[in-house]
């Protein structure tokens, strides 16, 4: 009846997420103390920071200087979000310390590329074509094709399994024509559409066209079923997930003032370990780090597990 | 794979559950507006109030004004809360307007029942049988068996299935005494430690023991879960839920300050027609009632949806 996973993957995005978004500034030691800290839990893949223009987006005008600042752990893949070949260049200074690899980057939903992106999706092909080609010449793999707006749009509404696979289609031809191998496609529910029946219908769709390739999810909690989601991406044993601690974050988009972001790392580890699904993380440290998270950002965070505490904190008591 | 039900009864707790443990005092007209508004959203389940001690609780000092005050929809069902002979009394005072039914309500850990009743669990069968017979007496059936703590207790820690299995046992041991049919089993996550592995766990001994018997979930949201355990709830074929609009209520249990609630009337509707499962409930109106809820308490619900929006407003925006 299930196919849980006896492990799985998680790669945290509270840094670069929630300092994005928060209205700050919010200041340079605290965003190194949080990544230092997430690092000591046990997570194994840290997305730290954007090097996007700093004009847009002043929370990360200290990209630089937080990538510096921060001390590395060894084994740990410390990455750069970025979208032009000025991001690449500003993560490339950093290649001795980030894990840095390529992406092709795509929306299921035309509407929401015109209004994120201020592109067709003809013309977010094309620069997507060039991004690839231009990881590939500096010797950079793109080993993942990512979909955003997997489920539904806010500005689109429904988007089906077949609108997703065509995309993929799409995606896979750039990485044909430039030479890129992708090994994972990452569906990102990216203003909260998806169910746990949307999931299992797109994910189940997307296995039949290409039975081998890994796919990550990347959930948002928009309308609070992120965990009910992330139960039916195990339930058909999808072993990667996108998170944030705390649920830092929130949704930039249309009409969505006030929701929430990403699923909550902490909640997610929870659910996995729960149930005897290996994260390699150490619940209790990473909640002391959500509770970090939420003094740095001087407001109250989604995570509930924050607040309630660990069970296993209950158990020892109880014990 | 899945054995989605088709439809779902939906027992709405919010008046009853929020009111109780909000610092208050929520004026009495407040209160009868939310429930007035809450039956006009299609739910036909609807807990108004609590006849407890008032010195004890006083956020419900003003029980009895309350029901006295809101006007009736017909087909709704108005339920109070109430634990002693002086509680029901109270209550039949309404017998005219309230939907009065008695119940057996036992604790799956007996170091939650020495803390929250200040009894042993011998004391509780006792106490449980008194009050079946007492109802009996009355005329007042006995259909519901309730199991508090059922998948955890923050003061005993795991529960397990046998342990469940052995407290239902005690339960209709009671009503064979007293002459009580039993037709639905309650499962109460009382201090939110389900997750959907323990929810499948519980729920299949439970249902390999007594296969005919109707199951109900309260779940809470303690530690984020609650949507994921609801899922697997519906997966299992379970078609009744108790929740709260907005998420109102909370954790008045050790250690958990500031933790969640119920879970959230308004996801768990969001969950079920998503997924093609009928709930009665008019979503968007819902949603209304839980920003309602949230103004009459005067600080942000728990509710990730009321801050979102629906996905059929988004819906009727893009077409």
């Amino acid at each position: 009846m299930s196919d849980l996973p006896t492990s799985v993957e998680i790669h945290e995005e509270g840094p670069r997420e929630g300092f994005q978004i928060e209205p700050g500034p919010i200041p340079t030691e605290d965003k190194i103390r949080l990544i230092e800290a997430l690092a000591e839990t046990g997570l194994h893949h840290i997305q730290v920071c954007s090097f996007v223009n700093t004009r847009l987006v002043p929370g990360w005008a200290d990209a630089e200087a937080v990538v510096t600042g921060f001390t590395a752990k060894p084994g740990v893949h410390y990455t750069p979000l970025y979208f032009n070949a000025n991001g690449l260049e500003r993560a490339l200074a950093f290649a001795d310390k980030l894990t840095i690899s390529g992406s092709i980057s795509l929306t299921a939903s035309e509407a929401f590329t015109r209004k994120n992106l201020n592109r067709s999706h003809a013309e977010n092909l094309e620069a997507m074509r060039k991004q690839a080609a231009l990881h590939l010449e500096k010797g950079i793999a793109v080993p993942r094709l990512g979909v955003m707006a997997a489920f539904g749009c806010n500005y689109q509404g429904d988007i089906t399994p077949a609108q997703v696979i065509a995309t993929l289609e799409d995606g896979m031809r750039i990485a044909a024509e430039t030479g890129a191998k992708i090994r994972l496609f990452s569906l990102a529910d990216t203003m909260g559409w998806a169910t746990p029946a949307r999931i299992e219908k797109t994910v189940g769709a997307v296995r039949e066209r290409w039975p081998d390739m890994a796919i990550s999810l990347h959930l948002h909690d928009t309308r609070g079923l992120a965990v009910a989601n992330a139960h039916a991406g195990l339930k058909l044993g999808v072993t990667r997930y996108d998170s944030t601690v705390g649920g830092l974050g929130g949704c930039p988009f249309a009409g969505q003032k006030g929701a929430a972001g990403n699923i909550c790392t902490e909640e997610l580890v929870l659910l996995c370990e729960e149930m005897g699904i290996a994260t390699g993380v150490d619940l209790d440290a990473l909640i002391e780090v959500g509770r970090m998270a939420e003094r740095i950002v001087g407001h109250t965070l989604p995570s509930e597990l924050i607040h309630a505490g660990s069970l296993d904190a209950f158990r020892r008591q109880a014990a």
